[in-house]
């Protein structure tokens, strides 16, 4: 009895957050004009059992470096991320009724004006390879206790981006990284590639080395069940949460021609009614465990000084070896051609703290972004023409202020032999 | 007994073409003093069975719209795919020898400056979503007879735009398609991801929706069935190919340091008589069946003129729609946002000519580029940010000469209230 007591408790806090937030997505947007209220509903229920059950962080204290890491890679769902924020006391509600104004922090989309948002998104399929590389890095250097868990809409799971995260989540065994998978059924315009097929999405990520839980992403008690297994998970995991697009709101569920659209005042109004807006109040969230990070050897690095000229990749080498040496927040990445861009030279000097990525660049540089997101200093490298798969997220990063190196080699106006490719 | 010496005959040819391929990719890289040989001995005996046994190409006739498509994606094969146009009569053993040099049509990576090259390769993970475009042309607006055959890398199965073609060829049931993996184990600076995991790979690939076929790709019966099979599959097929890099000479066979590297002089003479050079000769290839495109409508277009200032979308739409209903050779594609670009106007006047490609920008570019590669007169359409996704699809088009035509939406200094992203 005590138990299924305890369990009801938790289950109505759940239920009281969720509305709570879906209210505010709701309201939010509405006092904007514009916005993502639908995207917001559907995972009001996964991202209210996430913050009062699972996550672990002090809004009081965004810098602490044990907080987990929370990201919305369905950027446009910021509604819902910025009503997270009101619940958890980390803003006021005259601040989110801010929102999409000009000279507020709270954007159309979340960028790290906020304390608690690591990274720039909104550009879709970037989220998760970001998370890839916080959990890289909290797994190596820095042996973290954080976990780092993303919102991902179904939508975005067309991106190619999404399955280099996948591939190399599972490659890399990250059991601090959890993909929310928030189907919903509907993008923009209208159905998604796989609709509610839960199950062929489970396959594939499945196939790609990683755990996979089905759930209804509106049962309160398979939300924290899932939340808490893949906490535990020995692999990473992701919890593929069947869901409703406008959930709790008659007239927005499962509807098309919601995408991207705030309700009127009236609408707002019947929809708050149907909710039952409540009196809104502050919920409680675990703080992390007291951790702090290696205290790295951060000494001046002894550079070659070189009489004769000097291939500019040999160099480069030569000085991230040097600063990989001097410096134990230095790290490297590089997309199968470390043998050419000279990266393994850092290999050599500090195997631990070189990453192999494989010819994947968005990737690359995403794990870049989300190794700056935790102290980390990383320099990156490939062919120059090939950076320009990544174009998009460089400039996201751009907009994240993200402090990364990028090194690309063999540029110029030919490379001679190999031709134009 | 009669059919088991066909079988034997058949194989005999087999052999004795792959020798030759590899012979000839051999010689021309040394004479070239550059270029992949290990990477294309790997692939010789799959492209030895296709060329002579299952491909159905005129090389006299480059130009006739009924023969199959052979892409490259791992343009860096380029010896192979010569040593197959001289085997087949298209190029002389004289043109072979002017591999790599300056004035030569054949280039480090292959270029459509020769007849029978579709598209430019090299940048990799690009000629697989390439071939969805033209599988997606011959299946719907032309309803041709070719076959779209695609030679992938291991090692290119990293980057995301491989999945988004895996993703997209699933969803439309390309039957007309099959990629070839030449799963040779080793990448540029060492071992893939993945390695020899044959399993892994097709547990990916079935779970996007294609039949997988794992073989060992040097034995010619069972890639002689497995190409068969492909061809006659009502789903797109994926031939899972154990390979060994440098296959056929024995201080090349699967050894690390030898990508991209050409033989010396000494090495070559050494490797030929490994191999067992012999006269080469011209291997005869199935021509394919008579067939012409649809006599598509080409009128021109009736196109509105505007009194007042016109949203350039609302424009675009209206334009797009119309050329649609005047020329039956137009076709347009859309990632996702066709309800913001207008193009979804285009789909209301010729719903079979319009392709929803979801939120995957390379992939809609890459379709684009395969379908003007058959013909057809592609406009592709998503917000203008997002075509930096597929900035190097975009820079391998123009290497291709391929014309397309690409517009982006919502561009300008700013958008507004849905911020940077």
């Amino acid at each position: 009895m005590a138990t299924a007591s305890r369990a009801g408790t938790r289950l109505d806090l759940y239920r009281d957050l969720a509305r709570q937030l879906r209210v505010d997505s709701i309201r939010c947007s509405t006092a904007a004009g514009s916005g993502h209220p639908t995207s917001s509903l559907s995972a009001a229920d996964l991202m209210a059992v996430l913050l009062a059950g699972h996550l672990r962080y002090d809004y009081a204290n965004a810098d602490d470096p044990a907080n987990d890491h929370l990201i919305f890679s369905k950027g446009h769902a910021s509604p819902l991320v910025y009503a997270m924020f009101r619940a958890a006391g980390a803003i006021t509600d005259e601040e989110l009724l801010t929102f999409r104004k000009l000279g507020s922090r709270l954007e159309g989309h979340p960028t790290p004006l906020l304390p608690w948002v690591d990274v720039a998104t909104g550009s879709l399929g970037q989220g998760l390879p970001i998370g890839v590389g916080i959990a890289l890095a909290g797994k190596r250097p820095l042996a973290a206790p954080y976990h780092v868990w993303i919102l991902v809409g179904d939508s975005e799971t067309a991106e190619g981006s999404i399955w280099e995260a996948f591939d190399h989540g599972g490659h890399e065994g990250l059991s601090n990284l959890t993909a929310i998978l928030d189907i919903n059924r509907l993008g923009q315009r209208g159905p998604t590639e796989l609709q509610w097929d839960t199950a062929a999405y489970a396959a594939r990520i499945r196939a790609f080395g990683w755990d996979a839980i089905v759930i209804d992403g509106h049962d309160l008690a398979a939300v924290d069940d899932a939340l808490g297994r893949a906490r535990g998970s020995e692999r990473p995991t992701a919890i593929v949460a069947k869901t409703v697009k406008g959930k709790g709101v008659s007239f927005l569920e499962d509807k098309e021609g919601w995408h991207g659209k705030a309700l009127d005042k009236d609408q707002a109004a019947q929809a708050l009614k149907e909710l039952g807006a409540e009196r809104a109040r502050t919920f409680d969230v675990a703080k992390p465990p007291r951790w702090m990070p290696p205290a790295f050897k951060r000494t001046p690095p002894h550079l070659a000084t070189y009489g004769e000229p000097v291939a500019t990749r040999k160099a480069y080498g030569e000085a991230i070896a040097a600063l990989g040496a001097a410096r134990e927040d230095v790290v490297a990445l590089d997309a199968e051609v470390s043998n050419s861009t000279h990266a393994e030279d850092f290999k050599k000097t500090a195997p631990d703290r070189f990453f192999e990525m494989y010819i994947a660049e968005q990737q690359m540089v995403a794990a870049a972004v989300g190794m700056q997101v935790v102290g980390l200093v990383p320099f990156a490298s490939t062919f120059a023409a090939f950076f320009t798969r990544a174009y998009d997220f460089i400039r996201m990063a751009a907009i994240s202020r993200a402090n990364i190196r990028l090194s690309g080699s063999h540029a110029g106006v030919s490379i001679g032999e190999d031709g134009p490719s």
